[in-house]
């Protein structure tokens, strides 16, 4: 099994077993546990976390220690996704090849669901006691800066929606919408390891031209592939009316500009004081990837 | 003035200095900031954080050292207070006076402003430079617990709206709610200043009989107060048709139940290894009070 597939089971069984632990409220109809995991549990890349394991692994080789960080972060995404499929926000009926969360239980299931589970990212690394308390802060402080970006970046996006915006802007609402939570994945590999300075400066810039050439990307392919690949609707940007990268430079253009920003994101890789290649394998797999 | 408005006073002004402190979006029509500060500004009993200063002044007078926590708390009591208010949720269009914030600023930013002040209450605890790291991690895996708890007990509620329900479910469902915030902000005090276990499990269960205590009162209230007075509208459980303490052991029993729960609250601080004057003066208030 590749190594991506194999981070991508690990956090699969992390968070299988992480939301297996909360305890069942009796009583209920419906229970936020079970509205949660069936978000959570219903697959997607986990590109965030195969970011975290990847970094952390250039560093020291127990992964054991990447896990909460790794479940954390993809706690924070599918909350970001669960909110942003509601019908006051993007309105998205479908979802990794299902229904959307709020299709199935309601929309004030779903907003709970992902109030919860951004409480319960902050939990699971808050309790990991393989971390110290030190590094801990460290990581709890870059995930709620993150997390606030996000969703910041997200209301920006929403007043921009029928607007022509310029690239400037673009790639400023992209940064925080997108780009905040890709850094956080990255550098929580690095913090768990006490990276120095220069190493953390370093991945922060490939972790900016990484994330601009993954949602780049994430527009072009939104135009050139298949609802089924996609698991959600093919060009979505276009019927919402979003800026996307497509509309304003073209799609050749789009496509040459999120290759360089991986090229860039490579050559930034050398400099790191520790072997870059399974973190290069990764950047070279994402600019390759047809979903 | 009396100290429990010097508190209101003091993280109210905590509070308006750290919205402040967030970053302008340029370009946007909208500001994420601006839609939080609309909610978190507009007043409030500030009783959560009112809690933590009193628990805080048992142990210490160094007042500075709870400022973050007194935010952090009533921050994600707001967002709590937005998403309920929420169409999909409790629909309700009035709080603290003014029109809730969806009204003012659409449900999309209203789900985005909640999103964002929970983020920003783990930011606000993690960044403290007066609180050492492994106090910080007590706080933050208590106040995460606690959101969750919050986010359930919303769940469970919504669930058994227009159902018959015991009191045991009931309680159950309030202990979560409000119950589980209200044991957060009292035992922060005591957590920032390294209380006793002692003490803690002591203001553990003064905060379990405060928090019922203050739940039944509410539900009473809801019946007996006039909208101005509440800033909300009167007799809004039985118009949602939801199951409150009067609607099902009766008004007067109500009342005694929830007098009685503020005693034991009261004896239960006896037994504290400090002073608990201020604490015990904060349960008569309330125990008191009118809305």
């Amino acid at each position: 099994m590749k190594i991506h597939d194999q981070y991508r089971e690990r956090v699969n069984s992390c968070l299988d077993s992480f939301l297996g632990s909360i305890p069942s409220s009796p009583n209920s109809d419906i229970e936020l546990r079970d509205v949660m995991k069936y978000s959570v549990l219903a697959g997607g890349k986990r590109f965030r976390p195969i970011l975290t394991y990847t970094v952390a692994s250039l560093y020291d080789s127990e992964i054991e220690k990447a896990d909460s960080c790794a479940s954390a972060i993809e706690l924070i995404h599918i909350y970001s996704l669960i909110h942003d499929d509601l019908p006051a926000m993007d309105n998205d009926d479908i979802r990794h090849n299902q229904l959307s969360n709020h299709k199935v239980f309601g929309e004030a299931q779903a907003i709970l669901a992902g109030d919860g589970l951004q409480a319960l990212a902050f939990s699971l690394i808050s309790n990991d006691p393989l971390i110290n308390a030190d590094t801990k802060i460290k990581l709890l402080e870059l995930m709620a800066k993150s997390s606030y970006a996000m969703a910041e970046g997200q209301s920006i996006d929403l007043s921009v929606v029928s607007k022509k915006v310029d690239l400037n802007i673009l790639n400023k609402m992209h940064q925080k919408k997108t780009g905040a939570l890709l850094n956080c994945s990255i550098k929580f590999g690095a913090l768990l390891h006490n990276a120095s300075e220069n190493d953390l400066s370093i991945l922060e810039s490939f972790a900016s031209h990484l994330g601009l050439a993954y949602q780049i990307q994430d527009d072009v392919l939104d135009v050139t592939t298949s609802d089924e690949v996609l698991g959600k609707r093919q060009n979505s940007d276009a019927v919402k009316n979003k800026p996307s990268y497509p509309s304003i430079i073209g799609l050749n253009e789009s496509i040459k500009t999120f290759e360089n920003l991986y090229q860039n994101a490579q050559e930034e890789l050398s400099h790191l004081s520790v072997d870059c290649g399974p973190l290069s394998l990764l950047t070279t797999r994402l600019m390759n990837r047809s979903y």
